[in-house]
């Protein structure tokens, strides 16, 4: 194995031609028939049910062990009870599947004898060439490949790549951002890890070209220093954003029961994430907050924003937040000025930054193209920030300045959570992230800057 | 002045019998048309528009002056071009107006030109019984009193009162808020104080019997002696939530331009806000969290946790973020276990701390209402959080959960943002708090948690 790469020996079980579910099933509140019906709303063509009590499943012809399948089977996922599931590893090694996704769980997040199934497993594997993806995981979405989570976030295929130690979070994650208009490239749902792990999957995306973006969530690491090589390794090409848990006793005592992952210590996990260039999170939210501005916005040349307001009160808090998050909110040169007086009314407005439109913002919305386009040509400007309250004139506005802007752009609409759903939609689907509330538009735009920052450094050094 | 409180002094203001409006317009657009309508909407009654050129507005006669009033006049709005203010404010005084509200802008936000305007508008007040609030602010939105705010946050009265020197903000705030199903006492806007100042209002909520919770945002304060006492009388009594901005020099530089307010130093506030059960919050999104948890919840009696998740996912690090911020998430006793299982499917699920219901919750929603029941009959657990993915059987569950409750119970639920607005009106509305992200509801828990331990530790003293 140690001839070809983890790309090499992986790719081909994200892209499987055909794929087997043993344990799938046409009753109604199975998890079989869950797994059946997403693979055939994705439109995956060769589909083979395994069912030994069942000659067809949903209208396909089952088999009653993945071994009697007419044709190769790259790509197998196991739905069945505890009990089932070393027999079927066995059946699918002999059959030499690629890869197998043990989605049942109840094993090593259940103690010491789960655990030694769990090797079990990996010995049944290691007597063939299959890697095994879990158990206690939702395996592999990707949309490309027509490979699908249980949540159904689609079939469009984008530039982030997903590495999960929960299943339950991926999916989350992948239908949230789906909703909001990011795309992914493949999310992976490593359980309990018994062969492939969270870094070897992380490899494997950092290898992949159809990945731009890696999000992970992870609960423990058994090979801290390999991850830590990874992340100095892949970072300085792609944006990694971690989020990293169980770094509490009580945290680390339900990564245990959830994953059966061994956490770590606090100070261990700060060194590895603080290596270099690792955008550390703290939250699916922040997560997502930080996936949008990645996925729809280029990097900052530095850490000065220019702050629009439409409403004035969210303008002396917001400056502060930029501040506290280790940006800069400089004072606007004379030039700048001057050309934002021009396109700006003159009562009411203020052309400091942050820059108050105020009621100008409501009679005049173009005024917020206007001035983004003044500071997109100022060099003394390295992120905008457009503070509104939505509604279709203000998208339209935002997504006009948009246009041909080379700089990051990020909305915050403080409104109630009904009236934005419109202007969410329009705005991420037309690449501006919108947040609602401008803290949080402030930390997006300072994660940019802060991997931007950590780029231009290793460049210079 | 000083023989009656300020409390006697301002509640009339708040509960005007008669309004005039210096400025009140029927033309669309105007500022004074758009206060008329607010004023027609909520239904008030004693309305007189002022305004030279009209003998009506809006069917209601018109007068030339203040003066011209055939009745005392308790509450005057002043909407006029800032050359006509001071004469309006005079006309005020010569009536006999208890307070007047100075919408109109452009005075000691703009420099030292407007400070001396605003000097002199405090000059002439002094020569009579009337009080002055703003310039450059929305002035009071009083729902029992039926004043009203711009954005409408309709007619239903509350327990939160706010003082805000940003009228944008407290617009916001009281929209936002409405439509999840909090109510206020009274909201005002302080604008750039010329004469009564946050503390002044501050010192009003706090001797309110219509105010249980008081919510500040400031931009600086002219009497940070006064306002620090003020906190150590009233914050015993009711929670104080502050958002004190300007704590940057950006910042600083933004609020002198906006409230024209001088900001002080990040430690003269942060010795302030430590002074004793001060909430201190950092956004607007951070005060809605917060308000949510103290309108609807109560007080625990200590800081242990009990969390209730459904997607897996989210256990782990709720369970490090609950310990980040203050909060225990303890192990539970073997007796809870044993209930807990009683009520549980025992296959999928977990009965330790965070309680891992899996799959169940979907399939037996009521599971959730039977393990919060559980949870709250045991006094070693003094707040409940919820995770959930949403839906109508969710809102019914968790509400039925909530019905009898006597410890805190907030929600969380991770989903995209259209399917989560039916889940928000159905639970705020209920009396349970709900949050897109654990984290957020953990720091609402957090809140409740700090000022009830700031309240024990005052009583044990």
């Amino acid at each position: 194995m140690s001839e070809i790469s983890i790309f090499e020996e992986l790719n081909p079980i994200f892209k499987p031609r055909t794929v087997a579910i043993l344990g799938a099933s046409g009753k109604e509140g199975k998890v079989g028939r869950m797994f059946m019906d997403r693979f055939l709303e994705t439109g995956f063509e060769k589909l083979y049910p395994i069912n030994p009590g069942a000659d067809e499943v949903l209208g396909l012809k089952a088999y009653p062990s993945v071994k009697d399948v007419p044709d190769d089977v790259d790509f197998a996922l196991i739905v069945l009870p505890p009990k089932a599931v070393l027999q079927a590893i066995r059946d699918c090694v002999d059959k030499g599947v690629k890869g197998v996704v043990i989605n049942s769980a109840g094993f090593g997040e259940e103690g010491e004898a789960g655990e030694k199934i769990e090797q079990e497993m990996l010995k049944i594997a290691r007597e063939g060439k299959t890697r095994l993806i879990g158990p206690n995981c939702i395996g592999i979405y990707c949309p490309s490949s027509r490979l699908p989570y249980p949540m159904r976030p689609g079939n469009q295929s984008g530039k982030v790549g997903v590495v999960s130690q929960s299943g339950s979070l991926a999916d989350h994650l992948t239908l949230i951002a789906t909703e909001n208009g990011i795309n992914f490239s493949k999310s992976v749902s490593c359980g309990n890890q018994c062969d492939l792990m969270a870094e070897d999957f992380l490899e494997y995306l950092g290898d992949d070209p159809e990945t731009e973006i890696i999000v992970m969530y992870l609960e423990g690491s058994k090979n801290g220093e390999r991850l830590y090589h990874l992340f100095k390794e892949i970072s300085p090409r792609k944006p990694i954003i971690v989020w990293k848990t169980g770094t509490s006793e009580a945290g680390a005592r339900a990564a245990a029961s959830h994953t059966g992952a061994l956490a770590g210590s606090v100070a261990v996990w700060e060194g590895v994430l603080q290596g270099g260039g690792i955008i550390s999170v703290k939250s699916l939210e922040d997560i997502l907050d930080t996936v949008y501005a990645f996925d729809k916005q280029p990097l900052p040349s530095g850490k000065r924003v220019a702050i629009i307001t439409g409403p004035g009160g969210p303008a002396v808090g917001t400056t502060d937040t930029c501040i506290e998050m280790g940006l800069e909110v400089p004072r606007l040169s004379d030039a700048t000025k001057e050309k934002l007086r021009k396109v700006m009314p003159p009562v009411g407005t203020s052309a400091e930054n942050p820059i108050d439109l105020s009621l100008a913002s409501v009679v005049t919305p173009n005024v917020y193209t206007d001035v983004v386009k003044v500071l997109g040509e100022d060099d003394a400007i390295d992120m905008i920030m457009v503070i509104g309250i939505g509604g279709d004139e203000f998208h339209r506005v935002i997504l006009n300045a948009a246009d041909g802007l080379t700089k990051p752009l990020v909305t915050a609409i403080i409104m109630p959570l009904e009236s934005v759903v419109k202007d969410y939609k329009a705005l991420m689907k037309g690449g501006v992230p919108v947040y609602p509330d401008p803290r949080r538009a402030a930390n997006a735009l300072a994660r940019l800057s802060s991997y931007a920052g950590f780029l231009r450094d290793r460049q210079s050094a």
